[in-house]
């Protein structure tokens, strides 16, 4: 196994020892952390920017921890068919500003009503209603400003950046991200049957992680057939990713996880374990994980990031 | 005086008879508003998408009336450089939806937590701060879907609408109209000095103003000193409009402008006449409106539309 691609979920608040067997990150794989990390401090206003409020806030949360697995994402499925990780770091970023925006907004009052966050209090819980509402709002519009700047991105073709674009904020509306965020609000507290969560978890969760895939695709000219694979493999991965997400709700430490376990118990969450039992549900995602192996058959071995990334998400235990 | 650009703000609750001098708008005007409109109504998913609460929560907000400027800034900014109004109606369209994301979320009620807008029950009101706050995500979200969807924009060269996306996000950012919303909310209930007013209007109004005008010179290629002086025009009517806004809140008619009269100063927002009075701001206004019509002094005559909307800004009654 390949380890260097593991050690980019080593972060402030996590160790993943026993899967690097002891073994400190590659310099190769350090060097793609430490660009998704600068491109996190170099890409946005600075914190002391004008208005403060509103940039602390950004920061705050943007720098709360987190594991940084979809910009990991958009750069590893570049790199699978030859790209320049250079090259899709705003890309990348953007991924993870948008990450950000929904975890903010889906925390709030209104919401899911959360105080805790990667074990620290919540952006309206610091920063009020009024600024967490706004600094959601900017951290997906500074997502769109980065995707589309020329800046940094010069090799790529600009109908290509702007394809990505599209691709990216399709995902991301009222038929897609939101549309999972809307159906999980409507079935909280309503018994919820197979096709509904299926439903939730794909649009929720899937649909991010899938365009995160497909862009770094689609900025590195992926063929059809290439993008295809891609766009499989992110499928399958995204729905697994949110299966291992609702078990460690339940199996999870709160501590390593930085959020209350069993919340989604409390506000009586749609989740697999709930209609399948523990044991299904974790079959499912290793099937799952399987089958995403199965789409990138034909890549080479440099979508090996891509697979040690697959395989992380179901051994994780935070 | 070409009349015929004034008719487009004719819509179910206005009227602007004493401009019109009684003549119906011309069968140009009315094909420009009708494509607005037709946009708007073709390029969102229809109100019975699923999950329809989201989609009905969109079209409320979007069909609650409005005037359509920013539209139509759109398409006569690309006019008056010679462009095509079919080939930028996504983009028009898309500014619409920028507006009323804007408009529901300063309206929630942990920011400005108004109950009516344009006559009508804010979106909260209607579907609850969850689904309103999700709403304004979508529109802001679907915004980017539109800009960026090469289809109807074919006659552009990719690396246009590019440069124009990345224009209307930056005004949108943190360091733009966010900016001006934040300082705007911190500012409530404190004295403030004309530099922070000023900041705030042309923040919070203008540089959306601004980049519509700005988006419309870029699709269409304006030369360089074409596109200095839409900007220039735009940064000049931006302010005005929001002057004549602050204007209009003290001295317009509640049922013509559909909200509360004098909200800004219940809720001790800084507004123009409070720090100049209403004389010295509607003087100020007017010179702005001259100022920006002499930017124009090197465009021909499709720039009329132009002329007419700026001078229709300092008129208007509502």
């Amino acid at each position: 196994m390949d380890d260097r691609w593991l050690s980019f979920t080593l972060d402030n608040n996590y160790q993943l020892i026993d899967l690097l067997n002891g073994l400190s990150a590659s310099q190769y794989l350090s060097e793609g952390k430490k660009l998704i990390d600068e491109g996190i401090l170099n890409l946005l206003p600075e914190e002391k920017a004008y208005p403060e409020i509103i940039h602390k806030a950004m920061h705050y949360s943007l720098l709360a921890g987190g594991k940084r697995l979809r910009p990991v994402l958009v750069i590893a499925a570049s790199e699978a068919v030859g790209g320049d990780r250079k090259a899709v770091l705003p890309f990348a970023v953007a991924a993870e500003l948008i990450h950000t925006y929904t975890l903010i907004h889906d925390d709030l009052p209104a919401l899911d009503n959360d105080d805790l966050r990667r074990g620290k209090p919540t952006n309206h819980k610091v920063f009020g209603e009024a600024v967490a509402i706004l600094a959601g709002d900017a951290l997906l519009t500074q997502a769109f400003i980065l995707m589309t700047r020329s800046a940094g991105m010069e090799t790529i073709p600009p109908e290509c950046i702007l394809n990505a674009t599209h691709e990216m904020a399709t995902a991301l509306g009222s038929t897609g991200m939101i549309g999972g965020q809307v159906v999980d609000l409507e079935s909280e507290g309503k018994p919820i049957d197979a096709e509904t969560l299926e439903y939730i978890h794909i649009y929720k969760t899937g649909f991010l992680i899938r365009a995160c895939i497909r862009c770094g695709g689609i900025l590195s000219q992926a063929t059809p057939r290439q993008l295809n694979s891609l766009s499989r493999f992110g499928a399958h991965i995204g729905l697994a990713f949110q299966i291992i997400d609702d078990i460690l709700d339940i199996t999870g430490d709160e501590k390593q996880l930085g959020k209350d376990i069993g919340s989604d118990r409390t506000k009586d969450k749609a989740t697999y374990p709930a209609l399948y039992g523990l044991e299904k549900s974790r079959r499912k995602a290793e099937e799952l994980v399987e089958e995403s192996l199965a789409c990138l058959e034909e890549f080479d071995n440099r979508a090996d990031p891509l697979r040690e990334i697959a395989r992380f998400f179901v051994q994780r235990t935070f």
